[in-house]
């Protein structure tokens, strides 16, 4: 995965606002033109383009320009980075209890070892 | 899981700045004083502890006093939501791809059956 400085932050912050989830959410159903994603929101077309736009930047959808329409696509795979960074902070965490489970073994041993 | 409106966008946005992100994979190995936390960064203690306090009202850590030192937890499952949205996506997709497999499995049944 070769992911530019701050990529990571650009795909958490894309994810931090909810319009722009059900955006996705809708995109994970298969592509749909700028029209219909806007039609279920009560928001200003600008502003609406402009969530989509931080899409766009973030990685997370590809738009394309057919006709006089533009079509929005999930882009495949682009959730792997934040996937990857929340399973590598699990490996730590349960690395952790790991240890923390042997260490009370050891001390449970000694205890019975006690004369 | 009994998500407030809103904690979805606290967690994401929490989660969307480097230094948050590296206090937490430290956190993930056990926990650690403000002191301890603040020191691998050149930065002001205000705004390092306002990065503490974003982690804080998102939900992803604790902190407690403890004389004249404040000790930060990673919260155990403070993650959940993040991954469970993500999960439901890959479903999405996957099921998506599931319906497109079997539409092509459809249309190649019935290129078979033409006579």
């Amino acid at each position: 995965m070769n992911l530019s400085p701050g990529q990571l932050d650009l795909l958490f912050q894309a994810l931090g606002d909810p319009t722009r989830r059900a955006i996705l959410e809708r995109l994970a159903r298969g592509p749909a033109t700028v029209t219909e994603l806007a039609a279920p929101f009560d928001m200003a077309l600008p502003s609406f383009l402009g969530h989509v736009r931080k899409l766009e930047t973030s990685g997370l959808v590809e738009t394309a320009k057919h006709g006089r329409s533009r079509t929005v696509t999930l882009v495949p795979g682009a959730f792997t980075p934040v996937r990857s960074w929340l399973d590598e902070q699990r490996a730590l965490w349960e690395g952790r209890l790991d240890r923390f489970d042997a260490y009370v073994q050891t001390l449970m041993q000694e205890k019975r070892d006690e004369p």
